[in-house]
């Protein structure tokens, strides 16, 4: 039997007594490693981290919690092969995939112990300035922002193993609260390798960060009103974490990030050969494509002029057709695998779920794998739909294949578009191609009542535009409705969810005796 | 049979076909109006308010909503001896009581009218400065802020039919969100006419403001997910509303206020007579007698140290001998009844929970009522009980008897009360009374973590501050875990609740293009 890897958890490695479930390399089908947390006892792991850990940190300042996170960068900087090594063989991802997920984890940690380092040596922060409570300034009204005194449960998706956990505890820790991670299952151990290398290097506070793998089952039972718990996932796994009498009744806040069906639109300025027309076709290929189109802010509808339809579907098909699916271990392959084969038939049920309704475009499925055996590898090549009725399909503005599919959607002015985008019910983001700046403001304020992030993409950004998928530390990351209404991210925005505002109202010399 | 109030739907007024809930004078017992909305089109009343009254509120700017407040404060004020009499029928207040709701909603009214002036005639609002998404400044983030494209569905506590409605419906029209009130039956009086008022004096546009009396039954189920919902009530109900799929599954966000175990907090330096000592007196017999103790911000605990503890229950016990109870028309009287015969059944059944763990230290109870009938008249005096250990008397910090009934509390030390206030798990205000500033400081900050608002009352400002109770605008009126984890109030804060947060990402001169 493969390793059992232990949960480390109220300050001790703990392995649990069951036969655990078993983590599969996708491409090659090869068992990897077991993780398990049957007989772990959950609530001394809570009460450890919620009493130990978040007394650790909170005794810390903001500055000091900086330094912690920097600490965490460099030993993740040390050992960052070993983690490529562990993506490619759990996650079937080629480098550049898993850069996303290590480096960008690496990134977002940087920037928050940069951000935290500008905060100072102080243990609350002001929120505004002191409001006058009467018409003289004797009595006033200061809000501050101090540290939860509780835990944060990350329940994380199977995406972003490394990147998933650091854009989360980077301003938990920051924050002041101890963090508890319950990463997906089948690619949990880039997760757990991650929390070990940290916990072996000592540069966190004894209950700052714990890693428990395998089932989530009794987690949730743990939270209290103080306590906070983070979800990536899907909606209908959100509906139950929102339901749970921990959120429900106890109040525990929950901060929920569901997949979407994020739009890419071409406005109607844009002709095909025009540089709007090439960045949004170079922008489909790489969000359909990177990860094997696993992000959860990949565009899955791309929106585009109806007299453009054949054109974009033309285009995009030929720079699909390069796409090189395989073994992410062959330099020429581009495109790895899905996370696992339960992946690659849910992409398969979601592409029959759709193809009633659609055209296909074009169909990367037929394409050979390079260096893997098609019975066993978790591949499957792009695939480019398209919806000539974009109102009546409504199955493309609602089910999301999490795979490298997305929807070519032809509309008529640009009302339309905005409706159209708006039908995802609430998306992570939308990106925008054209050069016309008046349009493009227009549709970014509309089209910001229902999404995160707009990504506004001009021929004068071709070059330096961060990417429609990219999730930048310094903007929002969430969105409304369908997309779960969290909010991530967005630099010291971040800290919100891990703080308690409070306003004190009291004379100036009370005021003054706070120590903002 | 009495009249029966139409409700305010699509449009139009509308009254239900069933034969009502009677709201009656709880003093006199006498039958006033009926409510009921059976038959109502609840998804036309929603369709019409989202689509009618969204559209009309966002085509105006902030300052033109402004306007709009500006407007309704001028028709209440028009019409505010009508309130008063409805207040005293419906509620059973005196006077000053009746004032804490009518103009209240006023002042609260009036100062978003001043402060969304000051916002501007622009339709979306700047969140941060724009950052950097590279090393040259090309390509930036801007954080804004927009009104959703949804409806505000407040469902309303009896309490407050006055202010309860316009503290929610102030920033919700401010940020361009249309509003449909359902209030609490039993005095779901005063906010059917304050509605109406505004609604035939023409100040604002179909559709922004509508009022469904009678069950909510059904209301929930029209919410999708750009919609919002503010609750306030029980903890309980407040457990059913997460829980249902409006919000579990379909994003429709949720704003909760419950009522909590707040506390006052005498500081150890605060000897019997001194300044501190009485204004912890004078406070705690005004939250417990303002509006019968039926106030979810009133001092339910106590906390005293322990050598003091006698002399708190005398000081207060003597100043509650002197508050006369009974018919609010009576000049002679300072305190009115509960709202109806089921809240007095409701404190009594309190008191009866609590009787076995605590002493009585005062019972007001005992003293005949003034120009009422005890047999009819929900009328009861103040009681005030006392818990000797603090510690074991677990059900004093669980328990909220929402009347005029409070429990004092003794501590040993500073860390013992600090504790004792966090064991009502949350809540939306505690008050400190103490001269020394650096202890009040270092109070406020601990307590912070667990309460919405920190009220310290020092002997400078004994006649400045706004009272325990009194919620200002200006302040976060909402509390973590017990309390509901809301956030309301707090000047232009309230604003995020009726937003959607997005991050645009884009060109310098497409960010110019915004209109922000």
């Amino acid at each position: 039997m493969t390793e059992l890897l232990p949960n480390y958890a109220a300050g001790r490695w703990q392995t649990g007594h069951g036969t655990g479930a078993v983590l599969k390399d996708p491409v090659l089908g090869q068992d990897l490693v077991r993780v398990d947390s049957t007989g772990l006892d959950v609530p001394e792991a809570f009460r450890f981290a919620r009493e130990q850990g978040g007394a650790a940190l909170r005794a810390l300042t903001y500055r000091e919690r900086a330094g912690l996170l920097s600490g965490v960068v460099k030993v993740l900087q040390a050992h960052r092969d070993s983690y490529y090594e562990i993506a490619t063989a759990n996650s079937g991802t080629v480098k550049n995939d898993s850069a996303v997920d290590i480096d960008g984890g690496i990134f977002t940690l940087g920037q928050y112990a940069k951000w935290g380092d500008a905060l100072g040596d102080v243990r609350a922060l002001r929120d505004g300035d002191a409001a006058r409570l009467g018409k003289e300034p004797v009595f006033l009204s200061q809000h501050l922002q101090v540290p939860t005194h509780g835990v944060a449960l990350f329940i994380n998706a199977f995406n972003f193993p490394g990147w998933g956990l650091w854009e989360k505890a980077a301003p938990a820790l920051l924050s002041g609260v101890p963090v508890i991670v319950k990463p997906a299952t089948s690619t949990a151990w880039l997760t757990q390798r991650m929390v070990r290398d940290v916990v072996e290097a000592g540069v966190l506070p004894a209950g700052a960060l714990s890693v428990i793998a395998g089932s989530s089952a009794g987690l949730m039972d743990q939270l209290g009103p103080f306590d906070v718990v983070s979800f990536t996932g899907s909606a209908d796994t959100a509906g139950i974490i929102r339901a749970h009498a921990a959120v429900a009744q106890r109040s525990a806040r929950a901060n929920i990030e569901a997949d979407s069906l994020n739009s890419a639109l071409l406005l109607p300025d844009a002709a095909p050969g025009s540089d709007a027309f090439n960045l949004l076709v170079r922008e489909v290929v790489r969000e359909m494509t990177v990860k094997s189109g696993q992000k959860c802010t990949a565009i899955r509808r791309i929106l585009v002029p109806q007299d453009v339809y054949g054109a974009a579907a033309e285009a995009i098909g030929a720079k699909l057709a390069g796409v090189t699916v395989g073994n992410p271990r062959n330099d020429g392959v581009r495109m790895g695998s899905l996370v696992s084969t339960a992946q690659l038939h849910a992409v398969r049920e979601g592409l029959a779920q759709l193809s009633a309704h659609v055209d296909i475009l074009h169909d990367g499925r037929q394409v050979p794998l390079v260096d893997a055996d098609p019975a066993v590898a978790a591949c499957i090549g792009p695939v480019l739909l398209g919806a000539r009725d974009a109102d009546a399909a409504s199955v493309v503005h609602d089910v999301e294949v999490f795979g490298p599919v997305a929807t070519l959607v032809p509309y008529r002015d640009m009302g339309h578009a905005l409706a159209l985008a708006q039908r995802g019910q609430g998306s992570l983001v939308t990106s925008l191609y054209g050069a016309d700046e008046a349009a493009l403001g227009h549709a970014a304020v509309h089209l910001a009542a229902s999404h995160g992030r707009v990504h506004v993409v001009t021929p004068d950004v071709a070059q330096a535009h961060t990417g429609h998928g990219n999730v930048m530390p310094m903007s929002l990351h969430g969105g409304p409705g369908r997309a779960g209404g969290g909010a991530e991210l967005g630099g010291l925005r971040a800290l919100d969810f891990y703080h308690q505002r409070s306003a004190v109202q009291a004379s100036p010399g009370v005021l003054a005796a706070l120590g903002l």
